[in-house]
């Protein structure tokens, strides 16, 4: 034994920098007991442990047994309370505690060492019979369910059952021989469960205890949990077993969470919710909904300001703000866990900023303290102020709940997570309404747009899971009632029916019936964001762009403070309504009129070229002229192209004048052709049933017609096929409508005082050749607009680098480019062999399976895209050392790839307007630690 | 002037090394003039003056017209003639030469000098006036068709029409006033053709045809040619002037073409055909079938003499099989030009083997000699003696021309160029028949299966064209007719209709009507190739390995010297009519099974690691038993699956005990499954058939439910989808299967007294992680089979490297590999972003427009997708230093494909088997050149 490693540390021995052995909680707890703080003696079950149990098929390791009942024999000196004694017996809580905080997703057993007779050895102390009677029917549940497997569900109807026939309102209502008769049953529940009495031996109850919190390490929700938030599952948790102390004793007794700074809105208050007479679980998990902490200053005020010192203690020593658990056991307060308190965007933004002017921590520390992906919350949307007026007169504000995290959202109401993912994946808007939630719900949460719950409070399972994601959660409305049974609720006395739409605001609490339209926040009353940005940016390196399409998209990403346009994707320009037949008729008349554009363009080269003679090219030229006015493909063609050269022209300056003074990319037509054709498979549909109704029409003909030309389109790996600069080479006249239109406007631009600063860009280039030629034609046509328009207008020529043979070649590829933009999102397709349109076939079984580490759409594959754009740049800075260089997919817009792109020293990302806040911070952050 | 480059080098100031400059033929003319053999005055235009020409605009550089004149001044020097004069006028060829040979690709201008003046002082010469009018008649037809752009056809029917008047049946048989008449008629037709009168003036007509034979470098023809070459477009043509020697002076004149050996069996004799009172034209157009060159030494004994002995001294010279022009003027013998003999595979064999023997050249020359991609032709196939005796007995035998490139063919008769591409294109097996063929026809014998023409000797266009092109041809069938009008033929008297079955034999010259049965050539009994390939397997260091699905594909892979299969698809076993119904039970099933395999797999694991109790897994069991008799789906699945063992495993046996001793490279199922389906488009059009006969039946609803299954495995880009590994990891059953297979065929051979060394190869591999996973399975099954069987088998479990992801991290994946296979096909795919499915859309005009300078999936891109081999190749090896690397993608067989697999370090290459051949000397040629 005294060979075998340390598997156990008692609190007086562990220190707050082992978090990884002892978890978070373990190390917190150690920590604070050295402060001297009230914490209750315990100790800690290391993640080694863990790991060593999951390596030895589930077996304890050597030494952990010995080392646990240690442990147990010093929690008794401490205490002088005795395991297992039916006199004065030890209870202790046994819970779990990763390395990184996973609030709710693993399992916790409270009041652990009960038994039918240590039960009496507990009445017969200060708490009393009725205490010991609750105490022991909260262990026979909590354990029932979390060491044994049986649903809580049959526990909360004998509950529920024996409050009604006992006519209680409050669990506090229920009397000692109630509660013992519970008890019974409870205990009638397990063996008709389980085949088994429940177990009696307090050494037992432990062992299981701890195996089954290992076990809740890779349970489906903590699985679920560390994928979303890409946490590794090799950590293992800690185990912590900690002397009970009883919230629940009396009324002079109470449980309750306490907050350093509101984590809603990051006010520097204590902040917190109080249950009198009650355990820990009852205020996590929302079971009642209990009182605000200022209420324990009214009943005694010196133990509030005992907690109030002690919090604000523990933030100075963590230099953050604190989430801390606390118990009163007749009148006397133990802390049982201090963490790093979650928070909302608007939240971590005001504390982050305050604490630097608090002096707290400096402004990289305030920088590195935000979770760039979370601060998008600050620009969640909420209702219009207009229609929000016009529902309540209209009586469509049916209830008011707890503001539990913010932002507003509308959708269908469900009331199952199952039916609720099953939805959401068939594209319904899906607001998520429940009693309250547990863990298990959490599947229902990531997809819901926003979450109402029944019962619990601003820390209940519903608001804290909420807030991580981001989403609006209204919480303990009263006035709701759910009926699962029919799919239906009752919301303020209104019945609500299954995919009824409801819209909720997590900002006020409020409730209302139908779909309300939502604006955006107002980004410029943003103070502590601003000022945060405004760090940021004194301290990145890297510029920040953004991805537009329209002048709207534009504004708003200059509005979040985009320094240019990094990706206008043109064929967005063609789906409006009075565009898309003009295109069709482009697309239908192109490969008939390809020949006779080539020769158009051929003749103009050997005109231009001399090569050919003067009468020679008059002859040609009129064989063209012939040929063309007998050419109905042709005609079409050029017809639909001038048509979309005027509306191309507007978009542009649209765009450009918005951006004026700043670049703006505008990438060439990109997509196949069939794209913007009927599927095919709807076609044929419709051929076929046009066959059964009419033996012959017209409009048969035609959609025979275009069955034929969309056949002949479509492509067997349209992503691999006829787009980009390809497109361009096989019909030059299109890349000359676009350059075109994009001179004619930039000329009119800076005819009217603006500075336009177009930049070319050509799409799908894999070999340098495909570059030199499709240049030769958009340097000769912006010659030309410019020319004619008597106005020069700077302007670059680059491409994207998006095919492997791109990045391996980019050096050839940099003698005709001005600047290079990596676009990821194809590159990661072509890297890895992976179709985004069918990868939901198995990408998400490699990630649960952890075959893929992470979602490499999401963020940038560091050993294999990132290795390709890592030589993209580097070979295309070694043929022009000051080559533009910048990221338009949407890893321009994830701070883990932005990391990337910082340290591989790329001039910009470029990102979504919504993400240009987010890759701020992010790429103030790479700057921060890379360049420690 | 004297500042000017020097653009015009006469033959005495040329050298035979100045090929680049000078051309083929320039430089020729130039070692021979120096030689002091009889080569008539010349000079030469360098290519360089035809690339400045081009830079220019197609106008002539400073300094070439003068140079070129005084080129002109040193000829009537020397001849003592004078150009223009109308008493002693000297007459020129203009004569295009490359450095590159492209026979027949570009123009040459005979007789010019002629004009109605100069032709009456050719009149008053030796020749008199018929033969200076059969030259004037000569020289405008040709300067009209070449320089002036007059089709032939005009002058062939007056030149006809006049034959039959004057009743004359050889050309020959024409009067001087027939030929009189015909040049008045030729040049009425070149002023109703071009409006003017033919040009008069010599020098006038020297600078067109100077400037046309520039021009005929990027001629139609020749850019065909080059693009098929793979030869650069850049490179430029010379253009020789030599005064004219008349072999259509007299009886005593005549030209012929002599090669020092036998170009179709490379026998060492002089070879070669000759025609009495005729210009050069006449022979290689094949106007008029001429003599056998043995008939030369009949009529001049002396000459004939000289002849042989000038020949041999060029082959000496050159140590190579020289093709030699000569002409006759008069009994005075002229060379025109000597170039390295074109020859068939088998001749081309035979010299290199000869020489060697004769001491000419090294065994590494000898290799070096031979064109790898060419040597293929010796396993060309033949018609099976039965069926052709068959044929024969049945009078199916039309008719026997000149054996003129060796092979048998079968297809449908087509009398149009155009028209052969159109119907190969559909998929037809055409053969060509024409009277005789010409540069123009040179796209349709592209696609040809094989050639047949009426006119035309063995140096004739088809015969020289065809066995570039490793194509059968027949020439010169004087039984043959065409009739282009009503697309008919007679052969031997019999009609043939186009698309009519006919068969030629190229080695033989028989031509049957039907379509006769073809066998492969005897390889064993090839002793010269087998004597020059036991020579390249003496310096070659690649191995060279077999892509073989069947034992029968094997077994020739073997037979021509593969050392292993490197590529065995399996899913090339799973189309056979009895088994796809199994496949597609399978396939529909799966889905439905998959979670029911995953849970039998997950307890079996747990079973296996005692993670769980046994009577736990017990119950599993149990609960799996019962699951299982309920599900369908799973049912099915099973089923098939074991049927599919048993076939698999009797395939993998057969291949395996072919190969025993020798590794047998084993691909798990790698395409997606809905390959195996039907197609959704055909299920559709009988869903939505099926609905307009019956309102409902059972078939409806069976297609209708088959429909939904594709409908749901069917991808937008299947080439990026759900196959490969990914398979192997949603389905884990169908890769144990197939595991199974190969372990209990290698065990069973293995008892039988066999040596089976499987290598079992994962596809698709993107991420280390994939393999990980997959070989957790294999090893799993391969040592439960092994333990089954009682027996233990040598076995390497590696992957196939078809990703750039999979080359970019190519250490990390090295860990978990005994090997790795470079999958190029689809590693091109990927790397370019192009599907090959798709590539016909665009590829073409990339090709044609120089946009890549080669097909990608023909020959190996050395700068991308070659830089990721070698990466992967480095990042292989630093991890495991002996890696076994080999490719089998079809690059595999391509011999510069090949030379970078050299280059790089692989291990080997699988190709084809009937590319075996060309990879072993490609690689012998590979370690020559490499590593001189």
């Amino acid at each position: 034994m005294t060979e075998a490693p340390k598997w156990v540390y008692l609190f007086r021995e562990g220190e707050g920098d082992m978090r990884d052995l002892l978890g978070g909680k373990g190390a917190g707890l150690s920590e604070m007991t050295q402060a001297r703080l009230p914490v209750p003696p315990g100790f800690t079950i290391t993640t080694e442990a863990c790991k060593s149990y999951y390596e030895s098929s589930m077996v304890f390791p050597d030494g952990l047994w010995n080392q646990t009942l240690v442990g147990i024999r010093e929690i008794e000196e401490t205490t002088g309370k005795y395991f297992g004694s039916n006199n004065n017996p030890l209870l202790v809580s046994v819970r779990s505690g990763a390395a990184v905080s996973m609030p709710g997703m693993m399992d916790t057993v409270l009041n652990l060492g009960l038994n039918d007779t240590t039960v009496q050895g507990l009445s017969n102390g200060v708490g009393g019979k009725r205490f010991a009677y609750d105490s022991y029917r909260r262990f026979i549940q909590l354990f029932g369910k979390v060491v044994l497997g049986i649903a809580s569900e049959g526990f909360d109807e004998i509950f529920d059952c024996q409050k009604r026939q006992a006519d209680a309102v409050n669990d506090t209502d229920l009397s000692q021989e109630d509660l013992q008769l519970i008890v019974q049953l409870f205990q009638d529940l397990v063996f008709s469960q389980t085949g088994k009495n429940f177990p009696q031996d307090p050494y037992e109850q432990l062992q299981l205890a701890i195996k089954s919190v290992f076990a809740s390490w890779n349970g489906r929700r903590a699985v679920d949990y560390r994928n979303f938030y890409n946490i590794p599952h090799n950590l293992g948790t800690a185990v912590n077993v900690v002397a009970m102390v009883f919230g629940n004793m009396d009324e002079n007794s109470g449980t309750g969470v306490a907050f350093t700074r509101n984590p809603s809105d990051g006010s520097k208050i204590l902040y917190g919710e109080y249950l009198i007479s009650a355990q820990g679980e009852d205020v996590v998990a929302g079971v009642r909904t209990p009182q605000d902490i200022e209420h324990l200053r009214e009943i005694d005020a010196n133990l509030y300001g005992q907690l109030e010192e002690i919090a604000f203690r523990l933030e100075s020593t963590y230099k953050d703000a604190q989430d801390i658990e606390f118990t009163v056991e007749q009148g006397t307060l133990y802390i049982l866990q201090t963490r790093s308190a979650k928070r909302t965007a608007q939240a971590a933004v005001k504390m982050a900023v305050d604490m630097v002017q608090e002096n707290l921590i400096t402004k990289d520390e305030a920088l590195l303290r935000i979770e760039p992906d979370q601060i998008n919350q600050l620009l969640l949307p909420r209702f219009e102020d207009k229609s929000r007026s016009e529902a309540a007169a209209a009586g469509d504000l049916l209830a008011t709940g707890l503001n539990a995290s913010p932002g507003a959202a509308s959708g269908k109401a469900v009331f199952d997570p199952d039916r609720a993912a099953t939805l959401a994946s068939q594209g319904e808007n899906v607001i998520l309404v429940r009693t309250e939630t547990n863990p298990d719900d959490v599947h229902g949460m990531l997809v819901a747009r926003g979450v109402l719950t029944a019962r619990g409070g601003a820390t209940s399972h519903a608001a804290v899971v909420a807030r991580g994601l981001g989403k609006p959660c209204v919480a303990g409305c009263n006035d709701l009632l759910v009926d699962y049974d029919t799919r239906t609720c009752t919301i303020g006395g209104v019945l609500v029916e299954e995919m009824t739409d409801i819209s909720i605001d997590g900002t006020t609490g409020e409730i209302f019936i139908g779909n309300l339209p939502t604006v955006e926040a107002n980004f410029a009353e943003e103070t502590d964001l601003n000022t945060l940005l405004d760090w940021a940016d004194a301290v990145r390196i890297l510029g920040v762009w953004a991805n537009a399409d329209t002048p709207e998209d534009a504004e708003r990403g200059l509005k979040f403070g985009a320094e240019g346009i990094g990706l206008c994707r043109t064929e967005h320009m063609f789906f409006s309504d009075n565009r898309l037949p003009i295109v069709r008729q482009m697309i239908l008349a192109a490969p008939g009129a390809a020949e006779l554009d080539d020769w158009f363009r051929d003749i103009q080269e050997k005109s231009e070229a001399k090569s050919l003679s003067e009468s020679e090219i008059e002859k040609q030229r009129e064989k063209q002229q012939a040929a063309l006015s007998v050419s109905l493909d042709a005609k079409r063609y050029y017809d639909s192209l001038d048509k979309l050269w005027e509306f191309q022209t507007n978009d542009f300056k649209a765009i450009m004048k918005v951006m004026t003074g700043k670049p703006v990319i505008i990438r060439l037509l990109d997509p196949p052709l069939h794209e913007f054709l009927p599927r095919y498979d709807e076609l044929l549909r419709n051929v076929m049933e046009l066959r059964i109704s009419a033996a012959e029409s017209d409009e048969l003909k035609a959609q025979g017609d275009l069955l034929a030309t969309v056949d002949n389109l479509r492509e067997t790996n349209p992503m691999l096929g006829l787009r980009g600069c390809r497109l361009g080479l096989m019909y030059g006249a299109i890349n000359e409508m676009q350059v075109r239109a994009i001179f004619t406007a930039a000329c009119q631009l800076k005819r009217e005082g603006f500075d336009p600063r177009p930049e070319i860009m050509v799409p799908i280039v894999g070999h340098y050749k495909e570059l030199e030629a499709v240049n030769h034609i958009l340097e000769k046509v912006a010659r030309l607009v410019q020319d004619e328009q008597g106005i020069d207008v700077p302007f670059k020529i680059g491409t994207m680098i998006e095919l492997p043979r791109a990045a391996l070649t980019a050096d050839q590829i940099a003698k005709h480019a001005d600047f290079f933009s990596f676009g990821t999102n194809d590159l990661t397709q072509t890297t890895f062999g992976i179709s985004r349109d069918d990868e939901q076939k198995f990408l998400p079984k490699y990630l649960e399976r952890g075959i893929f580490p992470e979602n490499p759409f999401k963020t940038l594959d560091r050993d294999g895209v990132g290795a390709l754009v890592r030589m993209g740049v580097e070979k295309g800075r070694s043929v022009k050392a000051d080559l533009e260089i910048g990221i338009c997919g949407e890893h321009g817009g994830d701070p883990s790839s932005i990391e990337f792109c910082h340290e591989v020293g790329l001039n910009y990302v470029s990102a979504s307007p919504f993400r240009i806040i987010v890759a701020r911070i992010a790429a103030a952050q790479a700057a921060i630690v890379l360049n420690k």
